[in-house]
């Protein structure tokens, strides 16, 4: 499927749904086959709650399975431009709902509200978390969150990889032969691609697990926060997050955030002999520099504070930079504690993001590259009337096509974090909680500010409104809101 | 000297400074001179406080001769692009020094810090004030207050009409033949505008004291408060502003606050016969629309939380809205109070502003119908990748020139919002005293949110860096952003 995205041949038809639901049924069942993983687990821990998947399974795989045979007459073996965009935009909205089902037969006894939202907050890899007592969960509904995020997160790769630079969404056409030329044909075809990444994934996964279980973590702990890590999710095992768990681990958790964070096709290319483009690639310079800049900002500001340069400090400062840029959102202290200075810094560099082809959201560093590089080109014009200065990204022009992508995205989000605060005051949340809620969501973040909903939080006693509205935003960051926008529009329908 | 700007004949020169040198020295004399009417004022109330104001203009205007005569053997009759930067650059930095000495010498004995912030808060229509206690003042004092509003005011007219537009600074360009050629030649040259305007604002803020007074005011106050309200400057002679004011002079203040935030060079073509352009203005229309959306929105809200449709709770709704989204900044009742809802709205109408070519500050609505426009031609875009959609304004294709500089100035303003915010947490204000702070700095709009910058507070209690940061923020907003980073560009040295 992925190697015959073929829409040249056939825009202008009334669209066929038949070979968007026959894939979103296919997945779906998938999913529902799955859930027989944390059945295991259930069952191995001998808790007595395995029923719950059992029963989620079932109707998972029957569910998926009918809605895939009732689209198949439909299947032409490629898809258009437009059903691309309705399968990108449709499975990240049913998947949700089956994978909500275990939390609603459960021990958890969720509402519908709540596990639609653990649900949509696990596969968007946002992390939020509408329960508390984790560590009371059954061990299937703990490793099912986790694989929640797990599942999101190379889903999202793939659709950054392959589907958002082919849609042109959001400046993505500026990755659009990455690795398919740039990488001197090692990857000819979007499908290797995405088996290539699998491959990284689940090899990155297992070293995560591997580290934190060395560095003293339970199997268990170990596996679960592997695959929320891998994926820049941040769900856990545990209510308090990492805060309970050595500098040995905190520090190993670092390590993998950012390499989570970086673009997968360079470790493809590591993997396949060439390192250079990992060690070249601008976007990963400027990410780590920002990083680095920003630890130790927060750790001067904690030393200056405590009056001396401990070690405890700078870990802090690292770790909450860390998984906040990322997007992890875990958290290792409650840093609503350190200051006004602090909070914003972390505030704000949850808006920066790591590395485009990551899982990580957010807006992005190469985003913020190419905005630098438009501002700088728009200063050089006003000296320079008459010259023409077009901007550049690592050393190569940049099309005015690829740059208002870019600044249509930048304007897009920061006005729906305007539009989803405005929403969630609107159900009697206070400005810091709506405004950081609205951009934790929209950025797949996971933990907002303030003592609600802040890193010693959850949102659990959030009202349902603003439960739903949050789990909106999550989906419209996640498909990077022009996707939804496009959606939206009637000239969509009307083509 | 407005007639003659003539960059294109010597762009690559040195800089020199003594033709701005000598605009500036004049300029600050002149605002020496007009030190001579709240001396009168002090001298007619007999309140025994005209000497602080004989001082100030007796040094200010020395300064300023002093700085005239200097520099006037380097006066050609032109100014290049690069001394039209630094002209209006250095006006807006000089004049508040000078502004400031009242403050000094007068009653209020302010530290350099508080004199300085207030002025700058003056001249740049901001109106937040590091005093209390303002009806206290001697009469002279505040009539200071209110003068450097309107002086700034008509100052910024002159500068968005005549110099942004040619420096081509954030899409203003897109008004370059404005009031030029659509106007039907009735204002052929630069200086013409700047005398129609200057008509058209002396008017104005006869007939709004004329209809305070009428309304109830005294004599004093509504002179005052005129010439705040057409300044879309927001300072007062009140603590509360306008909470102790009856319903009449509170919906006169509404009409002329409207009437401030539109696009003046209309109403010069108005006076001159040509009515069409007014009500044909698509910014005008965007604006009423907006502004009516929104107030009836707070409206509801109110007449929701007190069960009936009272005529307090619209016209309360109806000030406050139209005061932050004009960027006056007055305030008719403490809206912290109003619950989490209006407050965002509140603070996001701020971050709207008014027309282009009005006193009002911030993103201003012609720009956010061009960021939209652009949007949606991107996504028509994504839907047909081999189309060509230009986005339009007003009927026709907007350059990708214009596009851009708006966009550059969206992003500009939204990161400076972040790092201005940063800067203040870091002097350890609280979130929302810092956020909205730097907004309502940069959008110079005067109050910001919570108990201490909020509607019933003030600027006096913050510390002495927060008020530098934010009297920086206010001239970094009043000069658009990217006249400032052109200025700060070591190209802009070198070139
Ligand atoms: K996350
Ligand atoms: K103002």
């Amino acid at each position: 499927m992925l190697d015959s995205l073929n829409w040249q041949s056939h825009p202008y038809h009334m669209i066929d749904f038949r070979p968007v639901g026959y894939v979103v049924g296919l997945l779906v069942a998938a999913l529902g086959v799955t859930m027989f993983a944390p059945m295991a687990a259930d069952i191995f821990a001998d808790n007595g709650h395995w029923i719950a998947f059992f029963q989620s399974a079932v109707v998972t795989i029957l569910c998926g399975s009918l809605i895939a045979l009732s689209c198949s007459n439909g299947v032409t073996g490629g898809l258009s431009l437009r059903q691309t965009f309705l399968l990108t935009a449709m499975v990240w909205l049913t998947l949700p709902v089956f994978g909500a089902l275990p939390f609603v037969f459960g021990i958890t006894d969720a509402s519908a509200t709540d596990a639609f939202f653990e649900a949509m907050s696990g596969l968007t890899t946002t992390g939020a978390t509408a329960f508390f007592g984790l560590s009371e969960l059954p061990e299937g509904l703990r490793l099912w969150r986790g694989m929640l995020q797990w599942l999101g997160g190379v889903g999202i790769i793939v659709v950054a990889m392959v589907f958002l630079p082919e849609l042109r969404v959001g400046g993505m056409q500026i990755f659009r032969s990455e690795g398919f030329d740039t990488s001197g044909k090692i990857l000819p075809r979007a499908g290797q691609i995405a088996t290539s990444i699998s491959y990284i994934y689940v090899g990155l996964t297992i070293a995560c697990a591997l580290a934190y279980a060395i560095s003293g973590l339970s199997p268990f702990d170990a596996a679960v926060h592997a695959m929320t890590t891998v994926s820049t999710g941040g769900m856990g095992n545990y209510d308090t997050s990492f805060a309970l768990f050595g500098p040995g681990t905190q520090y190993v958790a670092v390590l993998f955030m950012i390499l989570a964070a970086l673009p997968f096709v360079r470790f493809v290319q590591l993997v396949s002999g060439t390192a250079e483009p990992l060690f070249q690639d601008t976007q990963i310079r400027v990410f780590l520099l920002t990083v680095t800049v920003v630890v130790l900002l927060v750790a001067s500001w904690l030393w200056g504070q405590d009056g001396s340069l401990t070690e405890t400090a700078f870990r802090h400062s690292l770790f909450n930079v860390v998984s906040i840029t990322t997007g992890t959102g875990y958290a290792s202290a409650d840093y609503m504690t350190w200051g006004t200075f602090p909070i914003m810094i972390i505030f704000f560099v949850g808006l920066i993001g790591g590395c485009a082809g990551s899982t990580s959201c957010s807006i992005k560093v190469f985003r913020y590259q190419l905005l630098f590089a438009s501002i700088k080109s728009q200063i050089r014009q006003i000296h320079s009337p008459s010259g023409i200065f077009k901007p550049q990204y690592d050393g190569r022009a940049v099309s005015e096509d690829v740059l208002s992508s870019v600044m249509a995205f930048f304007i897009a989000f920061i006005l729906s974090i305007g539009i989803f605060s405005v929403a969630l005051g609107m159900t009697g949340l206070d400005f810091v909680t709506s405004v950081s809620g609205a951009s934790a969501a929209l950025a797949n973040i996971g933990p907002g500010l303030g003592q609600e909903i802040g890193p010693a939080g959850n949102y659990a006693g959030l009202n349902d409104t603003a439960k739903w509205i949050l789990a909106i935003g999550m989906y419209v960051g996640r498909l990077e809101i022009l996707v939804v926008l496009t959606i939206l529009s009637l000239k969509f329908w009307r083509a």
